[in-house]
C-alpha cells in the first residue's frame, strides 16, 4: 500500500453513487438540490441523513422548515439533475426551468415530484455540523412510488458497466447497463 | 404515485450500495464491521460518516477509542464480508477466521487491511443518535491505496448489470459487470 490523496478515493471507491434530490420549501419559496451524500441511518423508525453545504439555498429552506422530500431520479432526469445541481434556487425557479410537476404530500409542505421513481416525506430530527457540510438526520414519514419506475440514476465510475447518459466536467450521470 | 412501505425503497432505489468495512480496536481487542450505511460529509477537511447499531461490538470499540479505519473491499472479499457481517467480534477473531492480514497506520491504532482497495484512517469528530443507529462523523487523516486494485464490492440490486459473487438470504454481493 502507498499513501494517496483523498481525491484518489473518488476514482476507485466513490462510485457508483446513487443520486437523490432534496426538495425543500419555506415561506413560499422552494428548490431542488441533487445530492450524492446521503445514507440510511435507522430501520425503526425509518430515517435517512443527507449532507448539505451551508451556502446552498436548500440548506436555508430545510433549516427554516425542518422538513424536506427525498426524490429519487431515474434515467430520464439526468439533464434536470445537472441543471438543478449547477444553478441556485435563489436565482431561478427550478420547477419552471425543468418543467417538473409537483404533487402534495401528506405530512410535509415540500412537494413530491411525480417524475421521480420514489419520494420520501422527511422531517428533521437532528443535525450535526461536519466540516464544510451540515448533516440533517430525518425521519421518513411516508414513501410514494411511481407506477412506472425507471432505472435509478447514479454517478458513474470510469470503469465499464454503465450506460453514461450525460457527462459534463466533473459530472458523469448514468445507469447500470442492462 | 401510490403510497408504499419503506421496504419498497430497497427494491428500486437502495442499490447499488458500495460496501465498506469499519475496522476498530480498543484495549487490545479489534473487529471488522461491514457497513452499507456510510457517506461523505466534507471535502475540507475530508470527512466521512457511518451509521452503526449500538449493539455492535464495533460500536463499543469506536466509542472507546474515538477512531476507526474505513477499508473498502474488492471482489475477492465477498465471503469475508458475509462472515464479518453475520458474526460478532465478541465471539470470534475475525482476522484469524478470514486470514486477513493487517498493517500499521500512521495516525490511528486500528489496523489497515492491505487486502482492501483503499484504507482510510479516521478520527471521530462528532456523533448523533438517530433511531436505532449511531452516526459517527470522522475526519479522514490519511488514505492508503492498494497497488493492485480490484473491482469494488457492492450490494447488488435485482436488475441486470451485476456480476453476483455471493448470495445468501438478505445478502447479495457483487460487482458492476465489466
Amino acid at each position: 500500500m502507498h499513501q494517496v490523496d483523498f481525491s484518489a478515493y473518488w476514482q476507485c471507491c466513490g462510485n457508483p453513487s446513487r443520486i437523490v434530490w432534496a426538495v425543500a420549501e419555506a415561506g413560499g419559496r422552494r428548490s431542488i438540490c441533487p445530492l450524492g451524500w446521503k445514507m440510511n441511518t435507522s430501520m425503526a423508525p425509518p430515517m435517512m441523513v443527507i449532507a448539505v453545504a451551508p451556502a446552498r439555498f436548500t440548506h436555508e429552506l430545510i433549516t427554516a422548515s425542518g422538513e424536506f422530500v427525498l426524490a429519487w431520479p431515474g434515467e430520464a432526469l439526468a439533464s434536470a439533475t445537472l441543471l438543478c445541481g449547477t444553478q441556485s434556487g435563489r436565482d431561478i425557479d427550478k420547477f419552471a426551468r425543468t418543467g417538473l410537476t409537483t404533487a402534495a404530500g401528506q405530512y410535509v409542505q415540500a412537494p413530491l415530484i411525480p417524475e421521480c421513481i420514489l419520494n420520501m416525506e422527511c422531517r428533521v430530527a437532528g443535525h450535526l455540523d461536519t466540516g464544510d457540510h451540515t448533516i440533517f438526520a430525518a425521519e421518513v414519514l411516508a414513501v410514494w412510488a411511481n407506477e412506472h419506475p425507471e432505472k435509478l440514476l447514479v454517478s458513474a465510475g470510469r470503469e465499464e458497466g454503465y450506460q453514461v447518459l450525460l457527462e459534463e466536467g466533473f459530472y458523469r450521470f448514468g445507469v447500470i447497463k442492462g
